[in-house]
């Protein structure tokens, strides 16, 4: 959950690759460019090209998946004045979302979410550097990514997206990450509400196991969401005028949007706390049931096994030297003694049962 | 409980009617027009006809029952300049309840609240646009609405409405929504009072049930009602200018009634909670009797069954080949052995009853 | 505990008086009269003699008490102008305490509260009406009131009162009001400590009913006293003129008397909340007593009743056809068959006890 | 817990001396003259004295202990222009600690608080009047001050205290009241830190009972410790002139310490919180444990006297008409039949430890 | 927990040194000095000579490690003007994380944290003052430290940190610091984690210890860190003119790691009460499950255990003087018995497994 890729106490804006694991995957370099007439698309293959092909006439949108190699980052760098300190924020993933403004880019950090094969929520950090007239994506894994919609809408010219400036390109892409958490929650929402229904029919020990991971991955999400709305709520009220005032009325909507995102986390929150407490009652109650059976059995047989003990005692046995003896255990040679023993113990189990029903035990 | 309708990352402002399911219903279209001699109302059946019917000098209310079908709602917005993503609020049903100014014009969601007929507490999304002498309220679903009352003050000329301006409509339409909280969390209210007696006397599964979904029904409405609260202020302190200050004053105690409302909502939440703590208590006391009943009883009859057990041992009984031997169980012979031992068996169980009466478990 | 008494979506300010149940009861009203030498009291019994009585060049107090007839509140509203939005609150009870500044007046909504016979703690609204040279006093019921102390220091002219204005009169009432919390939280606060000591001895399930009831009261304190503070506050910062500043210094001690009281408040709820837990952790303990004298008991008596039953079967009868057999249970003829047994299972036994003694079971 | 002197309703600013119980303790008088040169200390006996033996042209000091007479105070007010709500709180002990400005003199209301004889935390009211060259001190008990150390160093003119103004005098004596919290705390420490070890290693219910009074101890202190935080920074940002910039230095080291108290009391009460967690954790695991010992002996052996029980059946008997009938239990007779029914039952209790043992309940 | 040194109410500013325990340990002095181009460093044994080594044209770290001895401290605080107050907070370990301005310097003091040989989380107390080109760091135990990464820094020159004024060098301090929680707090973290996994499968109670030991130190790292956040807010937010403009930048990265700190603080803290909740469920759960076994086997042999017993009854003996008595057991002389009554006893054996079957207790 932590991940930090630096020793501490190192030196500010050191930039360390990703090449843990299985060797340095080189990124994916995209490169986009466009104004309300004209676009073109490149997939880069050596980073020493990149610059090379950027047209500053147009608004370009460079998209960099992956970060094993940094070198196309630091050609950009160079290129835009990236601030260095931005660049490990790019590289040190596991930032909370945020913006931050330099001198002529705002830099944005926000976490993507999606739901990979096995059903789990994955977060991915994705970093946007946004200037005059270009904006930088840089996603930490290549796989999976949720820009494929404004790639659409670009190639279409559908909407105002290739009318409009840079910051609405950046607006857009925000806007996409924030999309996607609905679904997410969705799923979610979906799950915790079947497993609600399953608990109040039958509470198992696996719902519990379930609701717990659902927890996690509210904790995890609300981490996400909450900074995300003082995120935009920043941009919002950025005055660096890398925002324009028209983008701004669509941030608005944006902001609204973080706002419904948290209002969701904190209502399955309060459900899943809910059904927490559902679980534990229920089990209580399973618990006092089976003692209840337990009890009534119990003590309904207890008795009479003593009883029936009582009449196996070998008191009225004839002693060895057949010498003549007082009758110890009458009872046993009474001509109704086995029927009225019978008759007896029939008794206290009735008298038993009505007592354990108006207990309400039965 | 999450309800959006269009692909995350689509282009902002994309309209999709509501067409699920069944088919698209077309929506109710209903006109109402007045000043403060004249009144008139039409009910809407070809959206192409709207237009024509709408008198300019008059103040205008056109309420739209439904989302099935968008051309009436496409329609006004071309009259009227509304924005696109408030348009795309109103089909997103679901929205938080919230007040967003526009160029000439306010744009009000709000959560209407009522009981159906299986006592379920139902959510239905209201949107007001509020313009300078319009009124224009879209509702997600046709059933039901809580706006008759206003109609109706309309329809004779009570009170100042007829006389007011349209701001003094959207308020009344708001306060109208406000007050029918009240009834819903007055029934709420009684039933948790019923469960907490039920509880108190006999406390069943089936309550924690009802308290289970009391509860979720409370989480649902302080969604509801906290916005709805910000929503009120706003309004409140709207330098838009088309709120009026005489309908100020009137708002003033709609804000009153809001933060009632959330007072309401957090007492249910807390009585709930305490309730929820006092059955688990109860199930918890209950187990501990169940077991004192189990405990009492077995306590007392195991040893006496061990007791018996003893005398039905066949150590007395002669060898087959008749040797002589001591004699191996003397007090089967003794003339008294049974009745001394069913004194003894009589002591044992009434020590035990004053020891588990002293401890307070009979 | 929701008091509504209009239906929603009422035009605003309709006025009905309380005449449910019982028929209308007329309301009692009380005029008083003062100057710093003259001092004048009067009992109304017709409405219409009201404002024939009232001296303009004095302070009044006109004190209602019930709100089974709403003809003298007319009667004033006209003659001191006061806004129908504060009438309608004033009959629709249960409001939150709060003031509201009209033009020439303004209006203060208060709980009043006070045991009852029965114990039981109740709440009482008092609207407050504070004008030029008058304070109109509303209440619910007109059984109780607080204001006893009040009239006797006017009647006796003692202090400052009688040469104060009318806003020294409306701070008088408030502060009694006020005043008032503090014997009934006093009361609670014994009855918990009574509870807490009967609980740390021997706890009982009328406990937890006694406190879930005092958990309710302290939620419904709590709504009243909240907003107490935010009024009183208010009043200490009005601009409206109609508190002077001698006054606003004896406002501030009634501040701090709002702030002791929401701390006791939250100090008892924290309170309850501790001996709730001790309660369930009591219970938890007990029913751990409980099965571990169960368990004892069983544990020792179970083996020793099944070696006694092992003795008890009939393998060494002789067969009825009296054959020749081997010896099938040849402890059963050994001499010291049955001291044997005995001794074994007294080392059973005293093994057990050891055993148990040392898990800290006995 | 709750202490007011006056009946409710009464007239501002009532003084009522303490005379309950024992009948009035005469409070004691300690005066206290110094300038950077001289030191002067007397013992005042009769309030009368008072005023003669103050020298208007040094820094005074004057002490009162005890609330049982209150005629020195009433001499001290007069002469002083001490404000009477100001008096009046000084005799309703169990005010909050606040600090209030008047005209020419500051009020300030601490809690002290120490341990006595029964280690009980005890909380005392002081108030201090901090007026243009003198303090004037009530405290309400005679016994017990924490004012000692502040007189040693007045009597020995250590550090800067002699010439220092009375606001550095003022400080001196809140710093003292704060500095005697941390002994108190770092005892109640010690006390949980205690209660943990012995909890972790064999939890009993007299850790509960005194977890329970720690608790309601942190409680306690809460309620004096926050507003303290307050009162130190009222005076920190003071514009009355009455604390000078030299001593608000000091005042905020002051407010370090309240702060660092408040930080002490809620990680203690974070830490009671998770013990009495902890507790209930360890409770339902030895009830899961007893019951365990229970369930595996009474699962082993009740199946095995069943199987006794069976060969202690009678059916193999000869009827009494000796008629030939064929053998019911040939068991019985068998020559081993004894040895493999023991062999059977070996088996069924080795196969049920494993299974237990595979269970982990063993 | 609690750490102070002097008694209370003593004079404030009173410098005790730590020679508690085994005697006063000498701390060590290291001093640093350097500029752009040259760097010098001493390891200073005798205090005296201290001064005697400080360049004032260069920018000078001195490094005391360990409080046993106050003179080089003394000897600093008359050089550089330090503040007594700021003297005293560097002996009073234990004080919350702030920052201080005095006249000509600030005064920092930050937690450090590290895991010591035992695994324990240590805190220790640093304190950093900062002049116009001097810093001073004052640590409370000489063992451990975490600047050595900042050492190597300024040895090799590497990164800006020889070019910078004495301000980053604080910063860079400060930096080192924060990021020594991380590592801690990913200790930490991975072993709430494994925890998890093992509460998932096997619930123990050693878990439930270290979950209660994981939440302490959760306490006291939030504790640390939430002051933290404000310590280098409170440094961004500087205008005595110590932090320059180009450190602020640098700062601004520090706040994020504070505020990422708090974060993971946080949903650890979440976590454990989450998985506290687990292990109590998983608990309930057992104690179900052992009950369930024991009410099964129970309820089945108890009933069988009963009938044999009946036939294990002595009724059917011949009395002794022979007399012709009515057979009182019938059943035990048909031939039929034995078989019918293990008959019926196997059905209702097997009636109560698919009883309990359906109930799903098997």
């Amino acid at each position: 959950m932590l991940k930090r890729h630096f020793a501490p106490g190192a030196s500010p804006a050191t930039l360390v690759p990703h090449t843990e694991g299985e060797g340095a995957v080189k990124p994916r370099i995209h490169l986009l460019e466009y104004d309300a007439n004209s676009f073109a698309e490149h997939e880069v293959t050596e980073s020493a090209d990149l610059l090379a092909l950027i047209d500053a006439g147009k608004i370009t949108w460079i998209n960099i998946d992956g970060l094993g190699d940094i070198d196309a980052l630091e050609l950009l760098a160079r290129k835009y004045g990236l601030h260095p300190l931005a660049l490990e924020d790019v590289l040190n993933t596991g930032q909370r979302p945020k913006v931050e403004e330099f001198q002529d880019h705002l830099f944005i950090v926000a976490q993507m979410v999606y739901q990979d094969a096995t059903e789990c929520i994955c977060g991915e950090q994705v970093s946007i550097f946004l200037g005059k007239n270009y904006v930088i994506t840089v996603q930490e894994e290549p796989e999976y990514d949720v820009f494929n919609p404004v790639r659409e809408r670009l190639r279409a010219g559908r909407g105002s997206i290739r009318k409009s400036k840079a910051d609405y390109l950046a607006y857009a892409l925000l806007d996409s990450i924030i999309d996607h958490y609905f679904p997410v929650l969705d799923e979610l929402g979906r799950s915790i509400e079947d497993l609600e229904d399953q608990l109040l029919e039958n509470p198992e020990r696996s719902m519990v196991l379930k609701l717990h991971e659902h927890r996690r991955s509210l904790t995890q999400l609300r981490r996400y969401v909450w900074p995300l709305r003082d995120l935009v709520n920043g941009l919002l009220h950025d005055n660096s005028g890398q925002i324009k005032a028209p983008t701004k009325v669509f941030l608005r909507d944006c902001y609204d949007h973080t706002v419904q995102l948290m209002d969701f986390v904190e209502s399955y929150k309060e459900i899943t706390t809910g059904l927490m407490e559902l679980y534990h009652s229920s089990v209580g109650l399973r618990t006092n049931e089976v003692m209840r059976v337990l009890t009534v059995i119990t003590s309904i047989f207890i008795p009479l096994t003593f009883i029936v003990g009582v009449y196996g005692m070998n008191f009225s046995q004839e002693p060895p030297d057949n010498k003549t003896m007082p009758l110890n255990m009458p009872e046993l040679y009474s001509p109704h003694g086995y029927i009225v023993v019978m008759g007896v113990m029939l008794v206290i189990a009735v008298a038993q049962l009505v007592f354990f029903r108006r207990k309400g035990w039965l």
